[in-house]
């Protein structure tokens, strides 16, 4: 064997029929320093749809987490990145199944419900992080609900073989309708705030996986930001070997759980769940096999969630010297993204003004009601109106009525204020990094 | 010249007389790579108290903001960390005067009102990250308001002569009242958070600088939490040479806008500002000069701010070779600032776990009067009570009455399961820190 193959850390896995995965013999037996198996496999057995995976709202919950957790336990992956598991319970029945495999997990909490977001591993976790992203719907929009998620980017670092694995896991915002999509403008910021996050925190990193429900199609302005910022690859476009869905979509429309009207324009489905990655210092990764569960499960009536599960071979290589700097796209490919992804948020920015605007004087009008009516009670009492009787309910009706709309618009002008807020930042900095790229493009990473 | 000295990059400043600081020669001009002059000056012209520095609110504000714009451009300073510039017409103004001086800057937006930190450099500005803490009091305690201020730590990354400078800004929760201190669980999340965030952000610098109001006595667990769990050293106890404020205190009775009666156990005042920093790669830092402020602008009635201003002068040096693993505190004191870290955070989870108990309770009640009447209001269109009359305005006003508190103890409820989520994912990471030093006291940094 030649000495060279002692500087490679191999991670690999044996694979059976179906989706039947082991872990035991390694792919390439003739690497010295196979080490164990690592599987990414993102989005496993959880649900698109926020209220999906919630407590008495989600279909054949509990059923579906022990599926889950059986598969996963037979499959012995080396790492493990789900999402919407909304309920701690269902964590730590999951933790439990999987206390032989996966010893170590974290669960990253945020927002009222929870991020959702939990990570098992097969490798001890040596720190967490969690970044919540500062744009994240509207708490009014009680029927889409992921304000209420918190929705967040979870970081665990792993360390295996003397090698950092910077490991992220997030779940950003859906997007309830393609044409008309009120969320574009934050799922975009919250898409550069992962890419910042990543960018940011990688640096001593020696591998960087990312896993997740991004909600956005391989073409959007989103992950192109995300992949042209982080120089992140998509494991689906360079796996050697792919099995699974048809394009390898995650969101299929023979799955029964999902919405067929809202895929009538994509007949296979689309790709909205991803594994990204690239090496940082002195490695090289490469996907060798990537997979995605395909409907239901094997013997049973019911998929293991509306979305399908991806899962990726990885193989790490150490490379002589470091790698040079890493540029995920080319200048004027990711000053286009950019200006494109500016372009959305300015859109946003337009529309939260509006709102901040409107909800401020709909609080004006409010209080002026208010002051007319104290006016009126103060004449009453001061016997200008003597001769007439008062009309003391619909008047404390009305004057409740005003009281509520100016608590709510007023709720709603701070909560615009801070989107604006929020929006502005992210421009600027957008503008930061477009300058930054056209003074010196090669110190980006 | 010996050969080596050419190795060293020195900071340096040539000091007049009274506050007035220079920065054209060197001290030490027997050094070759002498490049610039730092000065971090972070709380200058800013209040503490967060309605101080508010438009309408502050007293002579647009005043004291161009003093504090006059005195920053005759001095000079390579690096300017402000906080509580609430408004960004005083950001722009100050932008406006520093232009020749400091032409770099950034403002970070943050919350309702804005984060009120920005930064202002000598050196282009290379990126820029914000996190907002997850806790920062209440939206209720209007007559606080840190809740409004989105309070978060801001980074930005300056490179000066190949040297990689992380710079934080931060405020954190003030303190309202040392006896009852009902922001402390906050304070120390926002602390531990802070620690995380560095410690995670700063693995490719060489150079982390923070400055900022922590409001923290120098002995408080979370500023030993911070320095014990980030390596961060104290300007003021490093520092060759001080002049300034009695015990480098920064909130001092002598101040015309510092509350008095609160000043009370302190007769020297309090050191609440800092300026933290630590070398991470093949540098060393050492603190040649630290001063403070002292009391109202030379020939004015006024102060520039109810806090003093902190000025360093860092001097930085490169090492033959890498710097080993720096340990900000010995393991078994490091181990008895989290634990104790930790029991303060139990103490606020338990605190936050009884209010979200209490404002669900009062919810439920408030739904129940609500069912009652509803109930009472179709007894009587059934024709149950035909022959009394029905008392319209008291049961209306009753209905909203309970409407009310209805809504107002649900949005409690909401707010105290994010705090409880909170509060128990810090506690979880402290536990993780606390076992991760057990097993291996060397990997921390």
């Amino acid at each position: 064997m030649p000495a060279s193959l002692w500087d490679h850390t191999v991670f690999t896995a044996q694979t059976g029929q179906g989706i039947q995965l082991g872990f035991d013999l390694p792919l390439c037996s003739s690497f010295s320093h196979v080490e164990r198996v690592p599987h990414v496999l993102p989005k496993w057995g959880c649900a698109a749809s926020p209220c999906r995976a919630i407590r008495y709202l989600s279909k054949r919950r509990q059923e579906r987490i022990c599926l889950i957790g059986d598969q996963l336990c037979r499959e012995g992956f080396d790492l493990v990145l789900l999402q919407e598991i909304w309920s701690e319970s269902d964590y730590s029945a999951l933790k439990a199944k999987l206390g032989g495999c996966c010893p170590f997990s974290h669960y990253f909490r945020s927002g009222v419900i929870g991020s959702g977001l939990c990570v098992f591993s097969k490798f001890p976790i040596v720190d967490t992080l969690l970044y919540q992203y500062s744009l994240n719907g509207y708490p009014y929009m009680l029927q889409h609900g992921d304000w209420f998620c918190g929705k967040s980017v979870g970081l665990v670092i792993v360390r295996i073989a003397e090698i950092t694995f910077n490991i992220y896991v997030t779940h950003l915002h859906a997007e309830y309708s393609r044409e008309k999509d009120a969320y574009l403008p934050h799922r975009v910021v919250q898409a550069w705030e992962l890419a910042q996050f990543i960018r940011h925190t990688a640096k001593a990193a020696d591998v960087v996986l990312l896993g997740g429900d991004l909600n956005m199609h391989p073409g959007d302005v989103g992950i192109r930001l995300l992949r042209g910022w982080t120089g992140l690859r998509d494991a689906f476009t360079e796996a050697k070997h792919f099995e699974g869905c048809e394009d390898g979509c995650t969101l299929v429309p023979n799955n029964c759980f999902t919405v067929k009207s809202e895929l009538q324009p994509f007949p296979l489905g689309i790709r909205i769940d991803y594994i990204l990655y690239k090496a940082v210092s002195s490695f090289t990764v490469r996907c060798e096999e990537l997979r995605t569960t395909t409907g239901t499960v094997p013997g049973m009536d019911i998929p293991y969630s509306d979305h399908e599960a991806v899962m990726a071979m990885l193989c790490i290589q150490r490379l002589g010297q470091t790698a040079g700097v890493t540029i995920g796209t080319a200048m004027p490919a990711l000053m286009e993204v950019l200006s494109e992804a500016r372009t959305e948020v300015c859109v946003g920015l337009l529309a939260a003004r509006r709102q901040r605007y409107s909800s401020g004087r709909m609080a004006v009008l409010a209080m002026l009601l208010l002051l007319l009516q104290a006016a009126g009670v103060l004449g009453v009492l001061g016997g200008l109106a003597a001769g007439k009787t008062f009309p003391a309910l619909s008047f404390s009706l009305l004057a409740f009525l005003a009281l509520a709309i100016l608590l709510l618009s007023a709720g709603l002008h701070l909560f615009h204020s801070i989107e604006v807020k929020m929006l502005q930042g992210t421009k600027e900095q957008m503008e930061m990094a477009m300058r930054g790229l056209q003074e010196q493009p090669l110190h980006r990473h």
